[in-house]
């Protein structure tokens, strides 16, 4: 009878899942996809390992869909496919770890209540990462559950790196720089060794350009600093994200445009960015696929910001050895990863245009200073690697 | 008859001035000194130009005296001991010029009532900087006055370097990155051609470091970016300003900490930097000479976010010449000098310890490949020079 790990990503609309089978201590995706708009239109999806359609079933429009039942509705799936397969765990990607939670952990009630205190921190975020983690131990309370965080791989960062400069009565609420993205960053620190040994020796900046962005500095594959901060909106322009604001245009937008803390929210983390800039789109493919003047300087802006923070994240290094793409942009632009290579030019990066054409896992010319890579980044094995490691070591 | 610029800085509670004498051209200074306290316990303080007290005043405490009387009493001052000395121009410190002043202007009511309206910009300062001009507008209309614009040295950056990746609907408010300290910056630039020539050629980060922060990125003299963005309270950590920090902590404080705007400007602006970091003083002279461990990190922090931004400007210039300290702490503390370019080393900045004991003006050695230089600033000169020549500019 074959293990499976299941790994769940829960947000407030939807829940994505990736269904691996353990064979011999190696991992491999059975399956995957999601349960979407789950209080609008829900919609469940899934694929196998070969990106086939193996499930789908749409709620009618207008069904409110509760995770629980998203969640009974999945297990149901994968247990009528895997005759013959044993659910021995799940893992649960947690934006937030607080200050305690440094490595991923497996969850009791004292855990999850822990986590729930750090709502504050991240409130669109944390209690749908740990709702499910309730539910399935409400029905099947023997089964291990790994909770594993996005902020856990930065808790290597000096103090200084996490630092802000405001007062105790400010810090000591547990106000400082976490850094996100970390499951994606520490899938890459694994991947390096194997595939880029320099860069995972060296002073390397990680540019997970997704829908999210940020730069992660490492040394030794350890991280040092991020360009995100207390919250996800800090740092590089994304989608439909600002980056980093001087913080008086918020004193501005609360007394001069008459907005309040929602209004804000919403146009920092939704109306903001690529979306915000272009006035077209938050979809940096559509944006490349525009002949608007908009559409570029969107564009102009976005390269800008990574040239400027990748300076930033090279003088916490202290010099800079390689730099690495991964996430949805940076895994399949071709453009932009040349036009961040072609600005970082000062650095030392020689770009090789026919490797990046081709999505070569290194795309910098042999004699290039800095050497650039394109690694496809993989939280999902990541999370279902801790599960794995968790439940052995509970088991041992 | 010898011929009088006075220069005004014009504050909240306080007014500084300056009077230069006009020598065939040159501009040579007679004296200086301020009214400090306004609203409290009002004091005028006058000097000569080798720094010797030439006049002082104390107002009963509690007296509140209006800016119109101080400006009244300087004047007066300075008409008494001037006999032969006739006053041809003001000059002004303004904070804001916005988009349309871009260089210093010739003050009259059209110019004033659109100075008026950039208040929003900067409620802090402007209309404290404003009020001097009306006040002597009223009463001498025939002298000219001339605004100069702390953040006109800065419009010669590119767009991108004042976008923020924001919607239209904020950005066409005036919500851009304008930057400030430009009539420090200015005269810096105005004066590295006769000392360091290279430097006033290349690719140069001048330090402002003063109770206020910054770093300007300039090529060739021009502002190419700035530390500073829309307000004051942007980039490094200063006395008692936070310097960058991710807009989500704003938000928090608003959700989470039951803040207000006021609340919030309280301690981005008056509560932070060294002064909420250590718990002890915003003076860094007096954090020096603490044995406190908080002291302590609190330098640290002021270094570290220095070499963190100075990598931010480097990567704006594509790569660095050299680094020009100045204003109080750039001029006065070689402590701080050593630890930035000891941690700018890897940039290939190699400090001459002996040099930069005593204060010369290049404190990297001969062989530096990054040449590192410790210049005066000096605003009201800039000022007195922008007023002699739009003065001459009117009457030719």
């Amino acid at each position: 009878m074959a293990d499976v790990i299941l790994v769940l990503n829960a947000g407030s609309s939807s829940i994505k899942f990736s269904a691996f089978d353990v064979a011999g201590g190696a991992l491999d995706l059975a399956a995957h996809g999601q349960v979407e708009g789950l209080f609008s239109s829900p919609r469940f999806v899934a694929f196998n390992a070969k990106g086939e359609k193996t499930g789908e079933h749409a709620w009618a429009e207008g069904t409110k869909l509760e995770h629980a039942d998203a969640i009974l509705h999945l297990v149901a799936f994968l247990r009528g496919r895997a005759a013959g397969h044993s659910l021995v765990g799940m893992g649960h990607r947690v934006v937030h770890g607080g200050a305690r939670f440094t490595k991923p952990v497996l969850t009791n009630d004292e855990v999850l209540d822990e986590l729930e205190t750090l709502t504050p921190l991240a409130p669109l975020h944390q209690p749908h990462n740990l709702k499910p983690i309730r539910i399935i131990a409400e029905r099947n309370p023997g089964l291990p559950q790994v909770a594993c965080f996005d902020t856990a791989f930065h808790a290597t960062q000096a103090p200084l790196a996490q630092a802000f400069a405001l007062p105790e009565s400010i810090t000591k609420q547990g106000v400082k720089r976490y850094g996100f993205h970390g499951l994606s960053y520490e899938y890459i620190a694994s991947a390096l060794p194997g595939i880029a040994p320099d860069a995972a020796k060296g002073r390397t900046v990680v540019a997970h350009l997704g829908n999210g962005a940020s730069l992660c500095a490492m040394h030794a594959g350890k991280s040092v600093a991020s360009t995100m901060g207390f919250t996800a909106v800090d740092g590089l322009m994304m989608g439909t994200r600002s980056g980093n604001i001087d913080p008086g245009v918020i004193l501005y937008m609360l007394d001069e445009l008459g907005m309040n803390a929602r209004d804000i929210e919403d146009v920092l983390y939704r109306k903001s960015g690529l979306l915000g800039v272009s006035g077209i789109s938050g979809d940096m493919r559509a944006l490349l696929a525009s002949s608007d003047e908009r559409a570029r300087f969107a564009i102009d802006l976005y390269v800008y910001r990574i040239g400027r923070e990748l300076g930033s994240m090279g003088a916490a290094l202290q010099g800079l050895d390689a730099i690495v793409f991964t996430a949805g942009i940076g895994e399949h632009s071709k453009e932009i990863r040349q036009r961040v290579c072609e600005q970082a030019a000062w650095w030392g990066i020689e770009l090789d245009a026919q490797a990046n054409d081709r999505g070569d896992p290194r795309i910098s010319t042999a004699s290039s200073k800095v050497s650039a890579w394109v690694i496809p980044t993989n939280e999902e094995l990541m999370i279902a690697r801790h599960t794995l490691a968790l439940i052995e070591g509970a088991s041992a």
